[in-house]
């Protein structure tokens, strides 16, 4: 099969760009007259944009007004407007720059999707049009976040839906790489408010990425990574309001070469709780009626492995975590379901943290939750509960002890460190 | 030919909603519970809206802080969000109340226009969505002032475009009338603000509506009228603020046998200037120089007759009517040029009022310019300039005798009778 990166003269970027990154007109002008320079390289350049950002709340809170229980079809026409003022007022400030741009709806593109509106996904898109104005030298700014049904109304693509627009693009396209500009300078070992020596890392597997965004860094939506690992698009996470190269998370086994640890990052949830339900086997009725009752709530969980510090801890008991928020609504549930249910008794435990090493097969890396004990022991700090995957290891601990908890791993692992 | 008006059981109205009666979510509610009213009636409705109340200008206002001469195509992009956003929550509102509606933009009606941006003209308009809509008892809500050009762009009408939206549908459906609402009862004799007799029209005939809208009254665009007279398509001015039949413009000969007078009513024009140039003949070269000037400056001039009180006034001179507010940069040109024009003397006269009495053939009406010379006689009013077309007859005086002017010519032709 033909590679069009490799035929290709000149490299091509889909290049997308966040809400803050076009929150005012300023913002705008700054981010074409980055887009401007880059043109003048010779550079193929593909823009997508999200709404200003506010702007999808605004019309949100206008239709709420109006019914709380809006049809999905309707909000969809209705939200999708902000992309499109969005790359109206970009190809504006192209223009005036000299570069030839032309704004372009989902519709327009043809971005193909199916009829779930408010979070419909991307079944085709055609390149055709999209090709023919690159072949002319000029630069289509994309509205992200929209799509047509096929019966061609309008739909979205859900909460961070920007971001799969720009990296189905960049797969339809085989473009160079896509890159997602947004208000920080890229992945960063761990949250730099909490450790100041956090570092930014220059490359990152998409395994490891998928991880910490579902760990909960804001960077990426998890959706959006899934979609460029199936498609293989190089992703690049890179800042709008400052120069530099970001990080690139990276489909091929290259990622591995340039990893000088196993350990990438310290991922971190708070305002988490737990609840210990002893008694109860995980493959019993009840456990399957307690998970019943989880979803009909829509709380989201996750079971963990208690911590066995001693034999006399009782051999049969579940850990969840959740929302700390969740507690209460959840415990007023199960005191009416006791009854049915018969639960042992429960152990709650509210304002805990979870603390993750996330890295490239730490599940099976020997040793490693030895260590991560050990430095936590170290710091007087308590592990309480456990949970693995193949890229992460996790421990709940006392919110109160995050930021000594992170800062010590950050240490101990060496992550300040390329 | 079948005439589709015939043969369906149900009336079917094609309504538009301008700016103020949509302009906030509380207006909306209004309207959409007058639709929901009108739905239960089993009457076939098409609604037509345009944006929010100063939705359109704030977008116009974004555009310019980039680039006040941005591109047409880019502007129709974003100014074509305002009517999107209120046709998603005009069909919300109706959901809410048990209609069954569906928001469709220009392009998913299928309007489709020129390539024209920002003052395109509808060139087609496909049925069959909307007929289908229709069928299923759906009440389609149209996005107004918008449309699509051959290649797909968004294409917007220019100001007052809504109103011809609505014909075109009405026009395209054979609807039995089109109705405008907008937030005045309806078309009247002259301006009520003036002349608390003011009276409004039942019936007003298309010829005099056309002559009445471009000398400025603001209810209709005279495009629309114009429109809706090619396609004989019934047209009612009514108001969203309170019931009323409002007024029906008509196309058939029945509105002369409803007219009880040849005036049918006053039309005003403001803050006008007037130039005088005396030993000008309007074939000779040296006007279509003028002309030629009036033109680059963009200033729209009416050429008028003076009213030759006596034998003394110059027998060759041209008289020009235009808005006070281009004088300057009027007399300004004329000045640089004044050597190769070689213009005679200039007369300006500042702070002028046009007043026209309207109504199906005036021009050859006997002893109409008599009359109304002598009514302004009565009143000390000193008629200076004079202009004539088919359905008026208008005369230019001092502005401060305006109100004086307009009451005593409504009372004289008995305006305030029907």
């Amino acid at each position: 099969m033909l590679d069009k990166r490799k035929l290709s003269r000149n490299k091509l970027f889909v290049k997308k760009f966040g809400g803050t990154s076009v929150g005012s007109i300023e913002r705008i002008e700054v981010v074409a007259e980055q887009i401007a320079k880059s043109a003048q390289t010779g550079e193929q350049q593909v823009i997508v944009l999200s709404a200003m950002a506010g702007e999808t709340n605004r019309l949100f809170a206008l239709a709420a007004q109006i019914d709380p229980r809006a049809s999905a079809r309707e909000l969809d026409m209705l939200v999708s407007t902000g992309e499109q003022v969005t790359i109206a007022l970009m190809a504006m400030a192209l223009q005036r720059r000299g570069v030839r741009a032309k704004s372009l709806t989902g519709r327009q593109v043809q971005i193909h999707t199916n009829s779930q509106f408010g979070r419909a996904s991307i079944e085709r898109v055609d390149t055709q049009y999209l090709a023919a104005l690159l072949a002319e030298g000029i630069v289509p700014i994309v509205a992200g976040f929209q799509g047509i049904a096929p019966n061609g109304d309008v739909t979205t693509l859900g909460r961070g839906g920007s971001d799969t627009t720009a990296v189905a693009l960049a797969a339809a396209l085989q473009a160079d790489e896509c890159q997602i500009f947004t208000d920080v300078p890229g992945v960063f070992t761990t949250d730099p408010n909490i450790e100041s020596n956090a570092r930014r890392l220059e490359v990152i597997g998409f395994d490891v990425m998928l991880e910490m965004a579902k760990l909960g860094a804001k960077v990426l939506h998890p959706d959006c990574v899934e979609y460029a690992q199936r498609f293989k698009v190089p992703l690049r996470v890179l800042s709008s309001f400052e120069a530099g190269q970001g990080t690139l998370i990276q489909f091929s086994d290259e990622s591995e070469r340039t990893m000088t640890s196993f350990v990438q990052g310290i991922a971190i949830n708070k305002a988490l709780a737990t609840l210990t339900i002893e008694g109860l086997f995980t493959a019993s009725e009840r456990y399957q009626a307690l998970l019943a009752c989880l979803a009909r709530l829509q709380i989201d969980v996750e079971v963990s492995t208690p911590l066995k510090l001693n034999e006399a801890a009782p051999a049969d008991c579940v850990s969840l975590m959740l929302a700390d928020a969740k507690v209460d609504i959840l415990l007023q549930e199960l005191e009416a379901l006791s009854e049915s249910l018969k639960l042992g008794p429960l152990i709650v435990e509210r304002q805990r943290a979870k603390v993750s090493l996330v890295g490239k097969g730490l599940q099976t890396k020997n040793g490693l939750l030895t260590k991560m004990l050990e430095v936590l022991g170290n710091e007087t700090i308590h592990a309480k509960l456990l949970s693995t995957s193949g890229s992460k290891l996790s421990t709940v601990i006392d919110e109160r002890d995050l930021h000594k908890a992170v800062r010590a791993l950050h240490h101990a692992f060496e992550l300040n460190k390329v």
